[in-house]
């Protein structure tokens, strides 16, 4: 899998950093990409993120805006969700029928309902819209969707509106058959291939005994991804960042604002790196940045200052990619 | 007064021409800039003007987001409001308190109220939102807005839904006192200025008479601008365009897909050629421009086929501005 950070700045935009949005790219794993917060322009960031890939000829799949199956919206600012008609119109004129599921907070159905009506827009393809309900225990997580081989959950956290962080868990694959192993001893019957999958002991005609751990490899532990809405630090991100590969949080400024941050709800980078670190996570990709960073030694700064807590502290830029 | 197209495109955005919205600028006029329409990423396009302007070291006046005192809205399709939320929420957060007035069709409150509402998101500055009301008679064009120096009216169109033309017109200035001519003779009192400024005949102390239209230069004529929202060819705009020194009309295709156009609701070269050839107007500027029409013989052809019917046709383009 692998992320791609949209929008990375703060508040407003600036030719820098647009406002949030997030694409988890999830192709190898099920062919799907999943789009965390859709700030304005989203769509446009999409657009310049094709042109500039078709450039560098990447090799990695093409964000499209019906490959994206899944919106998980953290909070209800504007600067996380106001590119929503546009990318919802977008998607719906671009004739794809893929259905599309949004999950969000409470208040999300309202608004979307009130503009696509007023507006007369229509989806054309199957759209729903999942409100969260917490637990009645606030300080665990809870199910947001959960299938064959991903899990998410997430937890509130603390902003200045209801403000969500998510866990977004792959499960571990078993171990593919080591079906060259199986042909060497003259096994060719895929009734057998599929109970040593199963787990189940197999004896041959001859006699002999398989054991289905003796032909599976390895079974591939799933990686676990973390995004992070608006808050300042909490004891809940440190409880759904545990023992994450990789957590996408916002650091909005320098430790020097430590003040400010607080004042509006937001994260410093020291308090960033010391959730990354308390959470004992692999990787910190820090988002959320003020435009006041506008020059490399200022962000350079940022980065310094994570470090100084959580060695693997990394600033995002808008349109990069990074694989998890 | 001088016109700025920030989007020229239809239906949604390309990395060549963004969803419509355009600035009157009337800073030698009245102080002020007027914003016509906001579809999404309307900020970001006043941003990208910005970087421009200042790279080419532009002697026009800088549009910044506190300096638009109006917006008019044509209609609620998304390519033509969505930008309205980001555009309010960075005008607010630049801490500007100058007051802004919207005007636009029926509905537009409504989602204003609910996004402002319920993202928690505020107005720093005195926030006024005018639905029009159409005349009982349809076809004429009824008023918006009038003061000292300007007028705006408007007139209904034809599209999916509701949708408006403005037509703003500069009211004649009376002509400007010579005073150089006065002071020739003699003349320094303000108050005889005043007077001949009031049209009034004055009689100096030596017996001297002194006629206003001797003193006065000649009247300035008042510039016209009609701005349309989506139609397709009806009488209403050839009312609201008449003899106009400038309108900004959509012309969606080209003349062979005249039945699209219909369809669509949208107009065609030829037919926004002949409202302008109809309407006795100086120049039409044609816009919303569908991303077929995306190489530059393409984009010819649209002129050639709009200057077969009326020769002052001109194609806009993004972040192009033009005196009017």
């Amino acid at each position: 899998m692998n992320i791609t950070f949209l929008g990375t700045g703060a508040g407003k935009p600036s030719l820098q950093r647009n406002v949030t949005s997030n694409v988890l790219d999830l192709t190898k794993e099920r062919q799907e990409m999943w789009l965390f917060d859709c700030g304005e322009a989203t769509s446009h960031q999409i657009q310049r993120l094709q042109r500039k890939e078709s450039k560098e000829q990447s090799p990695l799949p093409n964000i499209t805006l019906p490959k994206i199956s899944k919106i998980f919206i953290t909070h209800l600012h504007g600067d996380h969700i106001f590119g929503l008609f546009g990318f919802l119109t977008s998607r719906s004129m671009s004739g794809s029928k893929k259905p599309l599921t949004l999950y969000g907070p409470k208040g999300i159905k309202k608004i979307l309902d009130v503009v696509i009506e007023t507006t007369e827009s229509f989806m054309m393809f199957p759209f729903e819209i999942i409100e969260l309900t917490a637990n009645d225990d606030p300080s665990q997580p809870f199910l947001v969707f959960e299938d064959e081989t991903f899990k998410v959950t997430a937890i509130e956290l603390q902003h200045r509106v209801q403000s969500f962080a998510y866990r977004i868990e792959e499960k571990d694959s078993i171990g593919k058959l080591d079906v060259n192993a199986l042909h060497q001893i003259g096994v060719h019957d895929h009734a057998i291939y599929q109970q040593l999958k199963d787990q189940q002991i197999v004896t041959l005609d001859n006699g002999k005994i398989l054991q289905p751990k003796d032909y599976l490899k390895d079974p591939q532990k799933g990686k676990t991804v973390v995004i992070f809405g608006d808050t300042y630090p909490c004891k809940n991100a440190v409880t759904i960042a545990q023992n994450a590969d990789f957590i996408l949080h916002e650091a909005t400024y320098s430790q020097e604002f430590e003040v400010l941050a607080l004042e509006r709800a937001h994260s410093t980078t020291l308090q960033t790196a010391t959730t990354a670190k308390n959470a004992n996570v692999k990787k910190l990709y820090f988002t959320h940045i003020s435009s006041r960073y506008f020059h490399k030694e200022d962000q350079d700064k940022l980065i310094f200052e994570c470090r100084t807590i959580f060695p693997e502290s990394y600033i995002t830029q808008d349109l990069m990619r990074i694989e998890i």
